[in-house]
């Protein structure tokens, strides 16, 4: 691939690229330039959110450069220093060492881990002494850092900032400068920390690195940012029918988005899809049924993606059973179980509160008919199918059919 | 002394005494305290500003606490991190040591320096790790610190705080952890770094330090604090009769407030005279000049002290000669000299542009005849009476008289 085209792929997607001509000049060295890219492996599910940057790198290693995975084990040791958090507790290595490997599992999927430099910030961190820190705090000033969106936010409304939270972006900073980064990826909320790399590099006698930022993908809901906490998410690993299933479900504005950003096809493909759906040359519903298989193809196959479709379209479209369905052990008093609580015990609802709204939200079916009373109960749960929602089926008490 | 009465006598004088009632319980316990100051020995010439806080030290020493003066060398050794100020410039461990020793000697004018312990607070900065800075980063929040009225005058018109800055504080206030302060004395613009050790102290699980401000002395222009760079200042070593002429100089309305903070008189006594003054049964005059001599005796004896005064009523108010008047040597081309370049060559101007605007001010008088022209000349200068302001006399080129 000549450096023009390269270039044109490289900054495909991207909302900042700063900046583009010295990207083309380091592309022209001929050498494997460094890519950096900071990752949370705490956090161990990644979803096509996670993907969008995941993909980059991956397309910056298939042009022959180095991705470099930077893990700040350094602050997780530390943890929360003010107390008042009792989710960020301060890591052990081995727990930050269990949590890469479950992170390396799934970043494979996307990327070529074999070939991917993992670095521990702790290794440069650590070392470093107060008179060091005041000499890079030095290099950045207070009105640059509460420029930061997130901390303008927070200042402006009077919500506390600790003193410590202006140095995490200085040593995400340094991480650049101690890998002598030649570019640096990130969403687009990462923008500040990159340019800080960028800047510091500079200060240090560096070239300052390329910032290149990908947008945030926004969740099956169409709304917010795609997360594991907001149940929006389609994760890397979900079962090729539930992620059929999960990218059937997404609104429909959203499509044209999801081919840019959770598929591979190069910009002139997925723009002319999104004008023949401008123009009603294509369907709604035809763009989303080719999106899902596209994306689970990605992640499973060919052959995983076609059972997928048909899945979908045997139990949602056409409302059929679907042939391979797990079976749940019933507990012995079954008989006496109302509906509610067999959820419950089933694992398909954490409390019977949310098995009552499930089943108030007509979200449960017991035999493909649909049931909105949580006392419900049956004679013997026995041999029937329960479905939730249109993609999770399972038959009870029985041997598996298949 | 009983507690209530050093209680009394301790906090006379302050500004902040933050908390009166933890001071009178540590008093009763009738240990000696450990009492903390700061102190800054790159600026090596102490005067009456200075003095108030050490004093006020002293005054713990005469009680038998423990005075433990700070050398801030951690942050002196880095110098200007930004690298934007020449004049501070990293300082070696030997210019440090200098410095304090020339600090020592002015500071036992007030001090009992032998018994005074001296910690350079490098001992306990440089070994501080990056963590260890987050950890106590994460004790303060940024709105805090910008509360502090410098930052926060900076901050709202745009003049840069480099991040650096932040951590200076947390240094300061480290310090009184690593010491384990009671009190730490400052003056009132010290209060925010006073009561940041005192918070981090508390943080640490040790007793918070007590924290007592002192006021800033006005120079003798009478408007600006007294300052070195100002030329307004009353220095420590000054010579007898050149401390008694400034103080001499002070506008009349600074005399009871010199009286308050330039001398070591009880509070009823200070405020007895300032209510004498008041009620005109003390000329400010008379006032000024036992104000003089008091503060002239504290610094060198009152066999000086008198000397300074039989001084200043002969030159000043009897504008008769001093007896003592040091003899300056003559240059071989004297009789050629212009007064301008005269006062240059004795020492008396650093310039000649100085020197003319001496001359043209009417600093200058030959044998007791003020001349306003810097280019006037004597057929010799040999045996001429030279006199600058009402203080300074020399005869010129001849043997000293006395």
């Amino acid at each position: 691939m000549n450096i023009a085209k390269a270039l044109e792929a490289l900054v495909d997607r991207c909302v900042d690229v700063i900046a583009r001509d010295e990207l083309a000049t380091r592309l022209a060295e001929g050498r494997p330039l460094r890519v950096k890219l900071g990752i949370d492996p705490s956090g161990p599910l990644l979803h096509l959110g996670h993907a969008v940057v995941l993909r980059k790198l991956r397309q910056f290693q298939d042009l022959g450069h180095q991705a470099i995975l930077i893990v700040g084990d350094f602050t997780a040791r530390i943890g929360d220093p003010t107390g008042l958090s009792t989710s960020r507790k301060p890591r052990t290595q081995a727990e930050i060492s269990a949590d890469m490997q479950t992170y390396a599992a799934q970043a494979a999927l996307i990327l070529d881990v074999e070939k991917a430099v993992v670095r521990y910030n702790s290794e440069w961190l650590a070392p470093i002494s107060f008179a060091d820190v005041i000499r890079l705090s030095a290099r950045v000033t207070v009105a640059r850092m509460l420029e930061r969106d997130d901390f303008s936010k927070r200042f402006k409304s009077g919500v506390p900032i600790g003193l410590h939270e202006f140095l995490y972006p200085l040593s995400q900073a340094y991480d650049s400068v101690a890998t002598q980064a030649d570019v640096e990826l990130g969403g687009t909320e990462q923008l500040f920390n990159l340019l800080m790399g960028r800047r510091l590099q500079e200060e240090e006698g560096q070239r300052p690195q390329i910032c290149m930022t990908l947008p945030i993908l926004e969740g099956t809901d169409g709304v917010q940012r795609m997360g594991k906490s907001l149940d929006n998410y389609i994760a890397l690993q979900d079962e090729p029918s539930v992620m059929f299933g999960k990218v059937m479900s997404i609104p429909d504005q959203l499509i044209a988005r999801y081919w840019q950003l959770a598929t591979t096809r190069p910009k002139p493909e997925y723009e002319a899809i999104e004008r023949d759906m401008q123009a009603n040359e294509l369907s709604a519903r035809d763009s989303k049924v080719q999106l899902a298989a596209e994306i689970v193809r990605l992640y499973h196959g060919p052959a995983l993606a076609r059972s997928a479709h048909d899945h979908f379209e045997k139990t949602v479209v056409r409302k059929e059973l679907p042939d391979d369905m797990p079976c749940l052990p019933l507990p012995p008093d079954e008989a006496s179980l109302m509906l509610g609580p067999l959820l419950v015990k089933l694992g398909w609802a954490a409390s019977n509160r949310e098995a009552a709204r499930l089943v108030r939200q007509g979200a449960i079916k017991v035999d493909g008919k649909r049931i909105d009373d949580e006392k419900h109960r049956e004679s013997s749960w026995r041999d029937k199918v329960l479905q939730k929602g249109n993609h999770q089926f399972a038959r009870l008490g029985a041997e598996q059919k298949r």
